[in-house]
């Protein structure tokens, strides 16, 4: 922490209050499940987050976090999967109090998130059948992407030409890297090469010469016409970089950490700060075009999430002092904006120049999860960082 | 016009100066069709707006404009009708511009579109067989809604229990408007039937003692629990008020009309004005929550295009003078902000406060179709009222 310690305007002393205010604001969290009203999207997100902080943090392991996730770990497991008039398994996005399906979405996500809560819920009730049954659905859901996606629901048009969509990578990067983790060599090994075909699928957003990470892009990482291939989401960029970092970390690429902090950290934060009023963009258009979302120029919670993880990560891996800085900078909007000093929790959505836009904590998009996963993951790398210090 | 011309504050001066102000608008309005970028969505709404102007409107009998339709019409003909397994017709929602479908919704809309525009260019060309075609999947449409949905390709879920949303019926009104206008008493009595059904559908909205408009409720017209069941959409409810009052003019039931003004005009725009900004909110929660929508607050083009139409019909059905008035404050805050003074035509989508958000004209919901609808609309009746003056 030497250089740190020298170099920065930003001080030992500050990461320390960092730390404190994080855990603070960790500790502070209420850990409460939400429900959409009538019908409860029981968030596997929200079991794997439990579970995570059951697992491997001492002040949450306590009886009732885990008996919320089990409880919400049998629901899905009783309800959330449903049988296709194709014979394969989808999962339901949506599902009523009583566990009826309301919606099964024709993309992979759901089935997703179904594997992270079953994993992890694995991992901490040592449930094999579990574990299990989340790596069966890992395998349909690799055909789904890498095979064949008619099991999906989609019919198949002519003009609904298949692209490289930003989400399904990383969403497949993170579930490696969810499914591995500290396991034996056999299990790493399984996904290696699904683990490299991710990154090499994520890279190909990297367009332009460089200078802009966006959304979609052709199967072969070529930019797409229209409105479509100029779009850019800064927080799933930032998102995908710590992704990457983490990677990178895991496999000692440092070129991949080059690429993973100059292009998908510091590129999207350079191109998605609003410099007038501060804050990320949530959509923008790499030509400067206005983006057809209505809510191109909300501020949202989770991208401040993810950008927050992304610069104190690359800065815990490369000791720069300039991504301490830019951390700090994410922090204090962040912080000055979301929360509510009032009721406690965080505001999900402000306009453009930072005033609430709705006011509620939880609802069809914002469950327990970026919040905690940000404060949790903060916390841990502050934590190493303190610990190294010396 | 004498009563008029006597009790309100808004004199004939007035209404002569809305007159030439509104045909101006409509004489300036460039006549394009628009595209988003790779893919074209060939508006139906468009190729119908094309029809009703060269038809009914003097100005606009213009050969390059029966042209556009008829070549929209032939593309969308040869081009949006897709085979679905089930045999029946679907229609896509968007094609490529060669015509390759990209994406078919599961609702009806794409359809009820592609009626209006084949049954307007029907009238304009006297192409009998086109007619036919709009009648037959007219049926099609109504077997969807009343008898058996599963063509439109959703699986069946236990959740996803069947609500009255108030676009089916309204949209089926509007269908039946268009395919009775004009003709004879054989095409009038066979959507008869189907006319009453929608009003009495789209009056089941009315809740709570007659004080809301609620989008959606339950099949047997009960509020739904739940933020679904709150959500208001007051340009909605404001567009289905002139669809009744058009609807009560031609079966002379007076106690409709007065319904449909009461509570299909005059309330939503009460419950959704925003008294601190100006301009109708695009959702609200009838409980005073905040809406789950991201863009609840912004003032979209076409709830305000809607609100005009429904307030100068309904002044024109009752010479009442503060219907007018209402008419004269929704003209003064959407004239003074959607158009664009610079390149004309009118901006779509303003933030609450009233700024531009979204800055182009045309996307993929803002089409040739709620702005010359509603110039268009206006124009008549106040040529009506015009000439019935003395």
């Amino acid at each position: 922490m030497g250089r740190f310690m020298m170099n920065s305007s930003t001080s030992g002393c500050r990461v320390d209050r960092l730390v404190s205010v994080l855990m603070e604001s960790l500790h502070n969290k209420h850990v409460e499940t939400w429900s959409s009203d009538g019908n409860i999207s029981t968030c596997p997100f929200q079991v794997w987050m439990y579970c995570r902080l059951y697992r491997t943090m001492d002040r949450f392991h306590k009886p009732e976090i885990l008996e919320a996730a089990k409880a919400g770990g049998e629901f899905l497991r009783k309800f959330a999967r449903v049988s296709t008039s194709s014979g394969q398994w989808k999962c339901a996005f949506c599902l009523t109090r009583d566990g009826k399906a309301v919606k099964i979405q024709r993309t992979i996500f759901s089935e997703c998130f179904y594997i992270m809560a079953m994993d992890e819920l694995s991992r901490t009730t040592g449930d094999k059948d579990m574990q299990l049954e989340a790596e069966q659905m890992m395998e349909q859901l690799i055909y789904w992407v890498r095979v064949d996606s008619s099991g999906l629901g989609r019919p198949q048009l002519p003009g609904d030409v298949a692209t490289n969509s930003m989400a399904i990578p990383m969403m497949l990067l993170c579930l490696v890297q969810q499914l591995t983790e500290g396991r034996g060599q056999e299990v790493v090994q399984k996904y290696r090469e699904l683990g490299r075909w991710c990154v090499q699928q994520i890279l190909q957003h990297m367009q332009r010469d460089g200078t802009a990470i966006l959304e979609n892009v052709s199967l072969d990482g070529q930019e797409l016409p229209g409105c479509q291939g100029r779009l850019q989401n800064p927080g799933h960029a930032l998102e995908a970089g710590w992704f990457l970092i983490q990677y990178s970390a895991e496999w000692g690429d440092d070129d991949l950490q080059r690429t993973a902090i100059d292009k998908f950290v510091e590129l999207p934060y350079q191109n998605g700060w609003d410099k007038e009023h501060g804050g990320l963009f949530y959509f923008l258009d790499v030509d400067g075009h206005c983006p057809t979302q209505l809510e191109w120029s909300m501020k949202l919670w989770w991208p401040h999430c993810e950008a927050l993880i992304a610069f104190l990560m690359a800065y815990s891996q490369t000791k720069k002092p300039e991504l301490l800085d830019r951390f700090s900078q994410v922090y204090e909007y962040t912080f000055s904006h979301f929360p509510d000093a009032k009721s406690g929790e965080w505001f999900g959505y402000l306009t453009q120049e930072g005033k609430v836009a709705l006011d509620f904590k939880g609802g069809p998009f914002k469950g327990f999860f970026h919040v905690p996963r940000c404060l949790y993951m903060c916390e841990r790398i502050l934590d190493d960082l303190l610990a190294n210090k010396d």
